[in-house]
């Protein structure tokens, strides 16, 4: 049995996914109803409960997460007694913005200009050296936009310090970028690697709204660099599994955002839309299957659905559409499912 | 809610198709480790136990059925409180080989010769009329290849009559058809029909061995005429969900042998290798949702795993394979899962 740290819909997609392989599942979630929930066992306990993280390990063969805001202690206590992939290590690295880039820039990735930010001094010398734009960013749990207030004008500083200033923080100068971007790799045990192409991701509240697949105008030297860059952090993480890496394109330069370690949403496309979905290929690579085609399958259009429901006979009324719904209660700004769209190379043989 | 009557390999399919959709099932199956009972609500009772029937109709919006042999009856009482698709007519002429070849004559589909056999004599007097060789089969509760035996010699007749000749019987003229091939038809409540292209079917010890899609040198016109021939069934039935229609070919002939009116081992291909899964259109189906394309992604070609499970990793050792497994502990003759092999039209725009 695999266990998943968390049962949001990422945990829901991977046990889809996973049946289909033979394997069963265990989330742990502390939410009664949790996407996952009605297809896996379901620990319901918090992710700092030892009795939970007890009953959740009980007789599972690897762990996964599919949720990053996630003590790493707990992390690290469950890797004593059975193996966890991605490697902790990558968590722990993904879950500090100021750590993260720091991972970046030793690993000769391009990132935009940051320094941490501990006092309000700092803050001041760091806009000194780089100036407006600025985004403020609390260095842990974010996500989706949150903790994070973008500077524009001198005016617009005692209110985000006054929101954020409690918090350790970085200071990122704002990157006229051209275009988001993301790659998405998968490894296996035996150092298989495999990519996706290059996604291209809009934003909207900070939450991702669309993606596309392959990213339009995606050029060979484009991939190459993002596939470059994948392969530094999978090298000096020792990673299994899928990775996401958001980029931002500036001209023919890619700069790195941030990393998921783990399935991502600018990867959901690939259940339709490429050969070997993330899921499944995640699943593969953490239980030492050999990887499936990243091969996308034509192109794809992703949307995610947020804050309320659609009427589903209109999705579908397209006959290309498909339709992913989390089975989560509506509420403003959380994802509750996402639409495929693709469009097929010649669809006969 | 969504009530599947069976909570085999076709229940586990469909739930796994129907959870993006948002749906939610419950299964009714006697077997406690049913392979559809690790994602969704299990009633485990038998089919004929009307405590089980209540406490599982309890709540459903709709009922479906994923295997044939369950009591006409209890499927009748069900559908006294809940809608239950594809009709209970088309189960009752499907569970009776007679009533299906009588029903497929009298829609003015042609089939192989048939005889309904009582008493030994009606034996003597059907072969007499058209001679060996000739298969005898009970009316109901056949599947793959079991309760049927062929005659090929006058001696095959009494050990035949000794193992089959208590029950209600047909013999059938044994065709001596070029391929085996079957039509794939979904229909919605609004009687939108779509069709998959026709597939060509192998068998071994009665039991379907591989499927290829779209059946290789098929004709508009043979794949019209299969639709035609649908049509009339779905027609006749006033058919709402996927059907299934097993085809012997003869030159430019296509002959009924049986249908199935349910999702079918012939169409697993689908879930990759078609724009949308017969599992998701018959959910979309009896839902009332709009139907997906039917659209074929390439050409496909789908293996059965029987009674004894491969290695996966040898399996998926091709980045083009797709492997499904069902849960069951294996067992000679059992249906354990799936492979299924796409070979793509040009996979990049």
């Amino acid at each position: 049995m695999i266990g998943i740290i968390g049962g949001g819909q990422l945990g829901r997609m991977l046990a889809l996914a996973g049946y289909p392989l033979g394997l069963t599942f265990r989330i742990l979630d502390p939410k009664p109803n949790a996407p996952a929930s009605y297809l896996a066992d379901h620990v319901a306990g918090s992710y700092d409960d030892h009795d939970a993280l007890s009953r959740f390990a009980r007789d599972l063969t690897i762990i996964t997460y599919e949720f990053e805001n996630i003590p790493i202690e707990s992390v690290r206590l469950l890797a004593q007694t059975c193996p966890v992939y991605p490697p902790p290590d990558a968590l722990a690295t993904a879950q500090d913005r100021l750590l993260e880039k720091q991972f970046f820039q030793k690993l000769g990735i391009p990132t935009s200009t940051f320094a941490p930010i501990n006092h309000r001094a700092d803050l001041d010398t760091a806009l000194a050296r780089f100036g407006l734009p600025a985004v403020l960013k609390t260095r842990r749990m974010g996500y989706d936009g949150k903790g994070q207030i973008t500077l524009r004008t001198p005016g617009d500083i005692p209110h985000a310090w006054e929101r954020l200033g409690q918090h350790p923080l970085i200071l990122e100068s704002l990157v006229p970028f051209e275009r988001e971007l993301s790659v998405l790799a998968v490894r296996g045990h035996d150092r298989t690697t495999r990519f996706y192409p290059l996604i291209e991701n809009t934003h909207r509240d900070g939450i991702l709204h669309r993606s596309q697949a392959p990213a339009p105008h995606l050029s060979p030297d484009l991939q190459q660099e993002a596939e470059t860059y994948a392969h530094r952090v999978l090298d000096a993480l020792n990673y299994v599994g899928v990775l996401a890496i958001e980029l931002f394109q500036f001209g023919t330069t890619l700069l790195a955002n941030e990393m998921a370690p783990r399935v991502h949403n600018s990867g959901h496309w690939t259940i339709e839309g490429a050969e070997t979905s993330q899921f499944a290929n995640h699943l593969r690579a953490i239980t030492g299957l050999p990887l499936g085609s990243t091969a996308p399958l034509g192109t794809a259009e992703m949307l995610n659905i947020i804050g309320t429901l659609p009427d589903p006979a209109e999705v579908l009324s397209r006959p290309d559409a498909h339709l992913h719904l989390y089975g989560k209660p509506p509420r403003p700004g959380r994802k509750l499912g996402h639409i495929t769209y693709c469009t097929r190379s010649t669809s006969t043989p």
